[in-house]
């Protein structure tokens, strides 16, 4: 990380991203959002999405590195998908090259982290950086957002805790080769129902997929043939097509419809696609 | 628009209000602001929705008319309902005399700018003003709210391309007389249930309607009598009611029950109102 | 209230939450957002929720008063949810020790306010704290907004209007014995469907609830077995529990599940806890 540079930017507008699953009714993200402003009263702060799947690690990671590229240098990703709350998990926070990421040691900040280049991770264990009172069940207010909150106002990284390189890092399935097919998998179906698959467009010509008029296309049970487009308007009506999503992920899509919807996909289905 | 104004007011704490059909659970919002951030972060931005019904640019124009009057002068309003994303549509700006728009070329920004007397529309061509690397399915996050930021950070808005006059301007049923009748359509279904017509409080008078206690009022094929009050808790229990809404536009209420669910009322419906 | 202190905190980032029965899709939180920012700039803004049950007035208070304690000394908490809108309730102000709270005096601010020792109800009735036009449906924009937008910015309370003391105060069920057992009930369930209960954990050892292995449960009608725990992960798969919430009421919970929906269990329920 540039320490330089991203002590300048966060003196000057400390930026917290906020990602977590506790939905848009409870008080729990308002608790965060208090207590950051309390410890550091200039951090601005965005949501990410609170409508992560309860205790969806994994939905929460995909969210999570989907967005952190958007964000400037020296920002404070704050997430929170947190099924061992008040168990031995650790909390932890990972210093890259120009972020920082807070939360539980569960595999949620890794897949963001590591195209940033992870620098150190440590594990926090200084009070100091935590509230007065640590309650069991809501280490989210208590704990990951006043660390966040501390760095975000400039406290070193290295002051939260020793440094540990056993974090838990996810292992998800990688898009493969099958004959002249490839193999993927659904990564997350987004709010238009486009399904957004794991195989980055740079594996595409890699893989060898004939980026033709015709595509023959698996998910789950169900098999279809799309064409390959540049956006969604290029399609026609009620037609599939396969094009490279705004995050550089192959994505299926239907013209103003929910091809999910229409195809039955889920997160975590396979997918398979193939020339004609 | 009184430049010199905006110039002040946007110079102390430039102000970008936000809407789209991105919903709630999804990245998109917050890569936006993230990128708004990047370029201005001085900016403040207010969420006017982002659960405006998907690819439905009216629902968002007539959202995005009703909150407009309520911020201050200088505000940048960035909207962005967009099926034709990557496609021939142009990314415009608008500027009135009070505020600057920014979005696509497909009516969704003219309702709420010509109540604020427009003077100027440009087609936003200069790629200085965009995100260096722009795909062809999330011009909301590459090309808007970059022009946004920039606009709200100070650019003038004949830097961003052509001033243009061709721009699409939405053609909406009007309010008309029907014998002693005034048919008019529901713009708007609220959260609470509220049936919000087209027809605005100054025509009621034009339009000769007998502000009598007994009204009769049809939606879709739905008949019943109403009595026209001042505000919600006038009305008694189960009975339906005219008022004037906060926006200035006839409503039909229920007290403190959903009227829109107990007539099946949707947007765009028929509405006819006359005296008993 | 320390008076010295609120206006420094104030001066320097003037903060304001904001909770409403108003949902997510309509206009209104932002119109509500952009008048406050009209008037004091540099007002920052956390939403509590607005996903408050339509008119209910006492899961808003709940909500409120979860939620106030993490918020810093001179905090505005701007609340409404007012069935009464435009009826002759009055619009209030009150003064704590730690904040201040605006809202329509029907019960809502006060379980909030009363913990932080009330000092001062006003009756607002100064004109010049309210936008110059005032609708009759939506006092949320036309008088609270601009009143709290006001007091953050460092207008004196004692402008708003005469002090009164026949403020609504909303009288709740308190916990009680009965027999060996703890007579309480549900004052919500939150989005992971955790039932939380009005005891508090400090009357567990007054009421001398047995805290063993084995506790017995009834909500509603619905009987089951269940053990006092510290945290959601020291449950079983399957197994309801009991635990101290991070708001210091004891709550039922099922590992990774809702307990609420497995039990059937909404507000206001009865609950019994008893010994085995």
């Amino acid at each position: 990380m540039e320490r330089g540079k991203r002590t300048v930017t966060s003196s000057v507008v400390p930026l917290i991203s906020l990602l977590t699953d506790f939905g848009l009714m409870d008080p729990y993200v308002a608790e965060m959002k208090a207590i950051i402003l309390a410890i550091c009263p200039s951090a601005r702060i965005i949501d990410i999405s609170h409508l992560v799947e309860k205790f969806n690690v994994r939905m929460g990671a995909f969210l999570l590195a989907s967005t952190t590229p958007s964000f400037p240098t020296g920002t404070v990703h704050l997430a929170v998908v947190d099924p061992g709350v008040g168990s031995a998990r650790r909390p932890i926070a990972v210093e890259t090259e120009r972020s920082l990421f807070v939360g539980p040691d569960n595999g949620l900040l890794v897949p963001a982290a590591q195209p940033e280049s992870i620098l150190h991770v440590y594990e926090v264990t200084n009070r100091l950086m935590m509230r007065e009172k640590v309650s069991a069940t809501f280490h989210g207010r208590d704990i990951f957002s006043s660390i966040a909150a501390h760095l975000a106002c400039g406290s070193p990284p290295k002051e939260l805790g020793r440094e540990i390189t056993d974090y838990v890092i996810p292992s998800y399935t990688q898009p493969k080769l099958d004959g002249k097919a490839v193999l993927c998998e659904v990564s997350y179906v987004d709010g238009f129902g486009n399904i957004i698959t794991n195989l980055k467009s740079e594996q595409v010509s890699e893989f060898n997929i004939t980026v033709s008029e015709g595509l023959v296309i698996s998910v789950g049970k169900k098999r279809f043939s799309g064409r390959y487009v540049k956006t969604y308007s290029d399609l026609r009506e009620n037609d599939f097509g396969l094009l490279v999503g705004s995050h550089g992920f192959l994505e299926i899509a239907c013209r103003e419809k929910s091809a999910a919807k229409r195809i039955g996909a889920r997160n975590g289905m396979r997918v398979r696609v193939s020339g004609a």
